[in-house]
């Protein structure tokens, strides 16, 4: 592997954009390359199988493009297609071990929250995480499936009734069992952070699965001595499978600043 | 064409079933075979490009089925991609111009409100229908995104509070423009009639789009002599390119009762 390659991330459209964010801040003179499947987003709502062949097509196209190094920024594509890393020819992290790892170290009680769309709860990848690390730690598991298009929707303001109110509907029965961490086990949820702290509390620590991606990548490329050693100057490079017109300003808004590099269309049905 | 063979009917997923509700009302007689295309759903929020080739894909799946009919009953597949109509070798009618031609029948005012995915309203479809109909009439169009993923949710009660404000927040500006007619142009829509009734109040005429296909299917059918003259016993086969696995109980709620038939998975990309 060559240490001056990019390394790759992949998403089912814009929610890995939020590890990409702590992917820079955290190496900044790395180039990345982002692969977001706008085309057939969401990977939430779908089947296991579907989920494991759009994984894999994902992968394939990050290789074609030459990564050192694949992070799947996607909570969904890494509960249910962890499998994929095993043939893989470069090293690859998903998002679920290191969450499960930093939750399993941050709860005092024993009583951790997972949060996340259908198809990550149905495959109880994070439960089974931290129960490898634990075997003592209670999880409780919460689909969230309407977070995700509201965030696409740009609707989460902590002070809107309907983030209120969903906010409430799907974490109310967590609550009430007195969990003292809760993963947020989507890329996508970290926009939600202000609703579901002002509703879980204070006293409550919340993991940002895209964050935690980005931390063990981190250490996983110095490990294997695959960083490139510069301390700025990284490009970020995107291709998407739908249009790219509207991507920077969805761009910004997910990782919080403006971000330069190209951004181009391909068509991911044939990798 | 054969007259015995089957009416196909397509959709991004499940709403289309809300045609197939009014086809089996109208048609009892008729074979129908349905393609919901749940692994790449929505289409709503995708662009032009990438909706026309899928449109065209499900297509020729339902062409290899052999049917003599294709009802395209997905509001954004008629809306962008209505030119596939031209390179089909057996009739097509989509949602648009039927749905268009009943609210410009229907609207006393001249004022035609649009309620649709955001890929419909960025076409103009409705618009451009209604104009081809009537110059005069004034045609207001609203995006609503976050309508099919509560849908899906089952986040379609008039009581809820959710549902409330979105459905507020969408059509506010439209209820003051004084509309007498609103456009349910996209077929997940008719589940939430009663609580856009509710706010637009009892004198504004909803047209569902999946009912005025379904009429117009017929009529035409009815035209080039290809109704098998059946009165009963038609079959209703279904076919996904995602799991089938929780397809019935879904089928139940978009359809309003139980079905029978086929349900099978196929993979669409090979189309």
């Amino acid at each position: 592997m060559d240490k001056n390659s990019a390394i790759g991330v992949f998403d089912s459209g814009f929610g890995g954009l939020t590890a990409v964010r702590e992917l820079i801040k955290l190496l900044p003179g790395e180039d990345i390359i982002y692969f977001g499947d706008t085309g057939r987003l969401p990977y939430g709502s779908k089947s296991r199988e579907t989920i494991k062949k759009y994984a894999l097509q994902d992968s394939r196209f990050l290789l074609s493009m030459g990564v050192k190094y694949i992070i799947v920024a996607c909570g969904t594509a890494s509960a249910v297609a962890a499998d994929t890393k095993e043939i893989m020819p470069v090293p690859m992290t998903g998002v679920v071990e290191p969450t499960a790892a930093a939750a399993a170290k941050a709860t005092k009680n024993g009583k951790i929250g997972v949060i996340a769309t259908a198809a990550t709860v149905a495959s109880h990848a994070y439960l089974k995480s931290v129960n490898e690390i634990s075997a003592s730690v209670q999880v409780i598991e919460q689909a969230c499936p309407l977070f995700v298009p509201m965030v696409e929707e740009g609707c989460v303001d902590r002070g809107d009734i309907v983030v209120k109110t969903m906010v409430e509907r799907y974490l109310s029965a967590l609550k009430r069992t007195g969990v003292d961490t809760v993963i947020l086990g989507c890329t996508h949820y970290p926009l939600l952070t202000d609703a579901i702290r002002d509703y879980m509390g204070k006293n409550v620590t919340l993991i940002n699965s895209g964050e935690q991606a980005a931390i063990y990548a981190k250490s996983e490329l110095e490990r294997l001595e695959l960083l490139n050693g510069k301390k700025s100057g990284g490009s970020t490079d995107f291709y998407l499978s739908d249009d790219t017109e509207k991507f920077g300003a969805l761009a910004e808004y997910y990782i919080g600043c403006h971000i330069d590099g190209r951004v181009e269309r391909i068509d991911i049905e044939k990798y």
